[in-house]
Order: structure tokens, then sequence, then C-alpha cells
């Protein structure tokens, strides 16, 4: 196996576009924008917990930071530098060029210079820290939500839960591409993350599921919520996913009522569904949010179905 | 064992005192200072690899930390921002309690915000992002190093070597106290590396061993090396340990003849030692730069202790 500095050099190390200094001293040099402020942030994924060990390693490439440029989606940032770190076993070359080509083709997809890193032995693991731009004071946080907002969603949640369960034999999909395009192939929703400034009111990625991100939202506003979601599949796995299937990395945001047109107008513009789901409203004093779900003749669904917790 | 988001709250949230918004969004946001560049590094520690399975978990906290510090001061920046990722087996929270008390206790050290991070189940793995800042183009590169440059190192390069070799049983140190307090809570050189914008021309700090370290000098400015050792200690493992024993962070560094009186006055004001080692000599076109080792008597020493390679 080649040294760690001559790995750096043959598969980490690439030419950027909008950083001072890059791989290859004891820090990397950037210079930010000014009157911006910079979104940051750090995502680790383990082999085992967070993919499978026989994860195609181009997919995994590609998932590995394509999860952290969603964090900046969320926060309405544009993506703009990030580095890696990577704990690797005896691997050979070839996983190794296949990961950093599905890391690099997701890094130019978004505009993001990769300018640092680590390299190491143990078991595999790797870790990105991403950190993006927004003009000061219009990132969108988890605790912007009031009273009345209506919340939506992007894309179609769920997909990636249920093509994990499909790989898993938990259930037969008769046609999983697009299932498994969602889990191996996350689509960062960064451009639909820019159009919100000014427009959204709070704003996550579905990560842990939709219901417990949306308990994250409002936990962070200190409000509850009605869902109301068009289409709510009958009780099983579409449902399961729908609600409570981490990975998809669609953004679910609230927004004004006023605002109703203007959101409206996005999905033309980008390409990308958005479904209303529901209202925001009054959080009680002292009692934790209350999330209620109506099924399609308005009657409260019981859920205990939270997100995933690694520690749980 | 509390969940993951228990766990955040209980011990990676403290307060910051110069952070727009810390832990607990999709990214945390910060405010850089007007004219100066970021300098950001990232360092991943993995048991077996980087630290005993049975280190006191607050030594490992604070160097944790410390490591990515030490990468700041070498290129004279100011530490400002960390985020901690860690995977952990099914740790005791008592573990979790020491280690990060270790952790902030440096954070607190050197005036670092702890700004985010990730927490996830998995072997043991501790990945540090840190930013700092520094006025645009006043980072101290590797690359800078000219022709006739004094050679410089602080400290007493050698002790975090001495003491693992004590640990593990290769010599018997009579006083381990110093060189186990080198190697467990190491001291990153901030001060140092503030005090040399401006006058060093290279710096690096010592984290592979003193001749690995000035060979990444050595090739990033293109030049050679004659190195003449104050009390070069005799064949052993005290000059194996200053030669080419890693982990001791001290700050090596390059500046012009004419600066010699600045650099020479700086250990009164610093209280840390600064030892002249050597002198930077011209490269030959097309061969990897020269370094020269000679002994008391100015007979060359051969050299073939290179630095620590993960991957070699």
């Amino acid at each position: 196996m080649p040294s760690e500095f001559a790995l750096i050099d043959r598969y980490f190390k690439r030419p950027t576009t909008h950083t001072v200094l890059g791989v290859g001293d004891d820090g990397a040099i950037v210079r930010p924008s000014p009157g911006c402020e910079l979104v940051i942030s750090t995502d680790m994924l383990v082999s085992g917990t967070h993919f499978l060990p026989d994860t195609n390693p181009e997919d995994l490439g590609w998932k590995t930071l394509a999860v952290n440029v969603s964090d900046m989606a969320a926060m309405g940032a544009q993506p703009r530098w990030a580095l890696l770190a990577a704990a690797l076993p005896a691997a050979t070359e070839s996983w190794i060029e296949k990961f950093t080509r599905g890391f690099f083709a997701c890094a130019d997809a978004f505009g993001v210079d990769v300018i640092g890193g680590d390299t190491t032995r143990g078991p595999r693991n790797f870790c990105v820290t991403i950190f993006g731009e927004v003009p000061a004071g219009q990132a969108l946080l988890r605790s912007g939500a009031r009273v009345g907002d209506q919340i939506w969603i992007s894309g179609t949640p769920g997909r990636a839960a249920l093509g994990l369960g499909h790989l898993q034999g938990r259930h037969a999909l008769a046609e999983p591409d697009e299932y498994l395009a969602a889990l191996h192939r996350p689509q960062p929703r960064v451009t639909l993350g820019l159009a919100l400034r000014g427009l959204a009111t709070a704003a996550i990625d579905v990560s842990d599921g939709l219901l417990a991100d949306l308990g994250h939202i409002l936990d962070a506003s200190k409000v509850g919520a009605t869902l109301n979601i068009p289409g709510l599949p009958p009780p099983g796995p579409e449902r399961d996913g729908l609600l409570a299937g981490g990975d998809d990395y669609e953004l679910l945001f609230t927004a004004p009522a006023a605002r109703h047109a203007d959101i409206a107008a996005l999905p033309a513009m980008l390409g990308l569904a958005l479904t209303r789901i529901g209202t925001i409203e009054p959080g009680e004093p002292g009692v934790p949010p209350r999330l209620t779900l109506l099924d399609a003749d308005g009657r409260p669904v019981p859920t205990d179905q939270r997100g995933y917790d690694h520690f749980g």
C-alpha cells in the first residue's frame, strides 16, 4: 500500500477554484466573502452504523459529502469548502480511487473546494466538515417557526428508507431503482435552501425522519404542529418510510401563510415538488411541543415513530 | 446509556464567547473578523493508532484538541472555533464526562469556542476541525524557507516519545513525570506562532518527528538543510526521540539570519526556550531536498530516521 502522503497526493488533492491555500500545509487558508457569515457543520459516518460495509465505494463517496452539503442547504447557505478525514483499514487502492471519485463528483456538482483532510489507519470512518456562506443574519434556523406558519416538505421523503428495506429483505419493491438512487445518491436541496432565504421561517433537512426532524423544529421554536399530509399512505412500510425514514435529505421548512404564493411558485422554477403538509400550532408552556398527525378523514393517528437515535 | 441528544446537551454543549450560533442547529454560525483569512485544519485520532486504549480520558480529551490548536500555532493563526465529531463504543457516561472535561479545559486555555460536532456509535474515533484567524497574507507556510535562513526549534522535542517508550517498557526513565506530561498534555505554542508572524519564513509543528517535519519544510520550499544540533545526544533512545519522535508539538521554523536578534529576544518574552539547530542550504534541481545532520565534531551522521507514516 502506498504511504499516507502518496495516497493524499494521488487521491485527495485536487485543484481548487476559490481557496487561498489548499491541501499540503498545517492548515488550509480561505478568504471569507465580506458581509457574509460562515455556516459550519461536521458529520461522521461509520461503517455498519451509517452505511453497509459492502456499499459501492463511489456511491459512498458521493453520499459522505452530500449529507454535509445538505446541512448547508438546510441553513440557506451556499456550500463553499469541505475537509475530509478518513480512517481506513488496509484498503485496496482501487477502493480509495472509487470512493474519492464519488466524493469529488459531489464536490464538483455543488461547487465545493476540498481544502484539507487527514488519512489514518483504523476501522472505516469518514468525517467531513463543511462550511458555507450566507449574508449576515439570513441563515435559516430551526428556531424561527411561528404559530400559523405553513409546514412544507420538498420531494418525496421515505424513498431512501424503502430502498434500504428492500436491500435488507424487509419488503420487496417492484421497481427499486429510484428508491436505491434516493438511498445511495441523495441530492441535497441547495438551490431550494438559497431560494428560501427571507421566505422560510425555519428549516431542517430530513435525516432522522420527517416526524423526528419536525420535532427538532418544534422543540427549537417552542411551538406545536398539526400535520395533514396529502395522500398519507395506509399503515405499512410506505407510511413508516414517509414518517420515520431518514436519509432522504429533503428540506422540511415553515413559512408564513402570507407567503404561500411565493412558495407555490418555487416548484416550477426549481423543478422540485413542494407539498404543504401542515400548520404550526401554539405550544403549551412547560410541556414538550405537541405534534398531531391527522389521517385523510381528519382523525388523529397515534405516532410513536421517532427518528433514529444513535445511542437510544 | 442516555440518547445521543441527551449526551450532546449534557457534555458537548457549553457557552460560547464569540459565536453567532453554537451547537444545536444544522450548522453553527460564526462571523469572521474583517481583514482576516481563516486557517482550517482537521485531525482524526483513532484508538490504538494515535492513543493507547487505556489512556486517561481527561488527558485524551485535552490532547485531542491540543494537537489541532498546534496546527493553528504552526500557521501563526489565532485559534477561534472547533468542532468535535466522536464515534464511541457503548462507553460509560463517566468516561465521556472525563473526556469532555479535558477537551473543554484545552478549549478554555486557548480561547476556542466549541461550536458543533457529531456523536455516533462505533469504534472509538475523534475528529476535530479547528478554525483560526490570521490577518490576510500573514500566515506562516511550509514553503517560505530561503537559502541562508536559520532553523529554530522551540522547547525540548523528543520528550513525548521517551515518555511513550517508558510506558511501553522499551526503556526506563528515572523521573518520567515531565516526559509523560509532554506525551499526555502537549502545550501548543500558540503565543510563539503569533509572535513569529512577519518574522519566520516557514513553520511547522513537530508531530511526525523533527527530521520528518523539517523534511516537509524542505520539500515545500525546495531547499536543503544542514543541522548542527547543540548537545546532540549519543546514539540511543534520547537521540531517536529528539530526531524522530513525534507528538511533541514544538514549533520548528526558519527565519532570516538578519532577524537572529529578534528571535533570540523571544524566549525571555514567552518563557519558552528556542534553539538554533541549523541552516537552510540550496536545493539541487531534480533531486529530493538534502538534509545533512552533523555531530558535535562536525561529522555527518547517517539519517534514515523518517517520521511516522500511517500507511508506510
